[in-house]
């Protein structure tokens, strides 16, 4: 497998660690998001989107948007789960997965935060404070929802890392580029630092990545 | 089931229309988020995040956001379904629904408008032209995944509605409301076409909830 990658994606960390815990061996391709590389043809002709992650399959096929090619490894490798097996709880663990990459990670991306600048004319300060104010908002429901459900387990969910940890080990990476306060969040720090000594996690972190620097 | 459900929103537009594909009688117990219920001690209680949707089960447990709930019910009850059997097209129904899902709605929801009026000071003008840009960038990769396809069924995958149906739908109620130009997508004007067909679409449509007004 191939995977069109960039190592400050957040989304492509995702995929980074799912394919990591799956044991699955896979080719990064880097993308250079900052320099544009997303918007030339030859990438656009393997993504019209212009977005990173895209996971090339052995057989061709490509497959985008990294919430959608974490199902699909789910599906073809089941080994290790990345979700529990019964209904209720596949439901919470795709719901916390949900509050980082439908409500908090699509508010801070680089797109979204050059159209901020370029568009609107906002400022850094003020643009900072967008980026803050969304992880606040999302970490603020992540730590309740996970207060809720009252596990004393290591990862997000009992059992291993799911994707929930897969979203929301990213997303904490960025908070942290971004100096976002996280004292609030004992939970969500007790499992970033379980998370942290797998390997599994610690091979995808950004830092890591050929492209990094 | 309860929904707890409000006309206009598009998250919650998305588990009206899967609930009612799936033939599953549900309880809407409408929160005005325009009269700001969501924040409320009442509603906070059931979902501490103040958004919808949310569904109750019978057997009490509450489940939040709308692509989890979706899938949720499309385990539960897997007739008719709303993702095809084999895994790349899985993947692709989720890519196509993670296009609108995590690319368009999350900039255009209530509280992200209110953010850029009320923090940032932007104008009505150029809100309008945030609302409108992020949704042709969104349905710009929504009709080439489609053309790229090459598929001429009536909906987003061959075989019937699915999830990706359940996704595009209400955003583009939402691109009407705001006057966006949908000329240059024949592929999704065609899928709406045929989706405004069914009943489980026209049903679940904003101005037939009991809220609407």
């Amino acid at each position: 497998m191939q995977l069109y990658d960039y190592f400050r994606s957040s989304a492509a960390y995702r995929v980074r660690i799912a394919l990591n815990i799956k044991g699955i061996a896979y080719e990064p391709v880097p993308v250079n998001l900052r320099t544009g590389e997303q918007r030339l043809q030859d990438y656009l002709a393997v993504n019209p989107q212009a977005l990173v992650p895209a996971l090339r399959l052995p057989g061709g096929e490509l497959l985008t948007q990294s919430l959608a090619i974490c199902e699909y490894l789910e599906e073809t490798h089941p080994e290790p789960p990345l979700l529990p097996a019964e209904p209720v709880a596949r439901a919470q663990v795709r719901s916390l997965a949900g509050i980082v990459a439908c409500d908090v990670h699509p508010l801070n991306n680089l797109r979204v935060l050059q159209y901020l600048v370029r568009e609107l004319g906002v400022d850094e300060d003020a643009k900072l404070r967008w980026y803050r104010h969304w992880i606040e908002r999302g970490l603020d429901a992540f730590e309740q929802a996970l207060a809720a459900q009252g596990l004393t387990g290591a990862y997000c969910h009992a059992g291993g890392p799911s994707l929930a940890d897969v979203c929301l080990i990213p997303q904490l990476f960025n908070a942290r580029r971004f100096d976002c306060p996280l004292d609030a969040y004992p939970q969500v720090l007790r499992v970033e630092a379980a998370c942290a000594r797998l390997p599994a996690f610690a091979d995808a972190h950004p830092e890591k990545q050929p492209d990094a620097g």
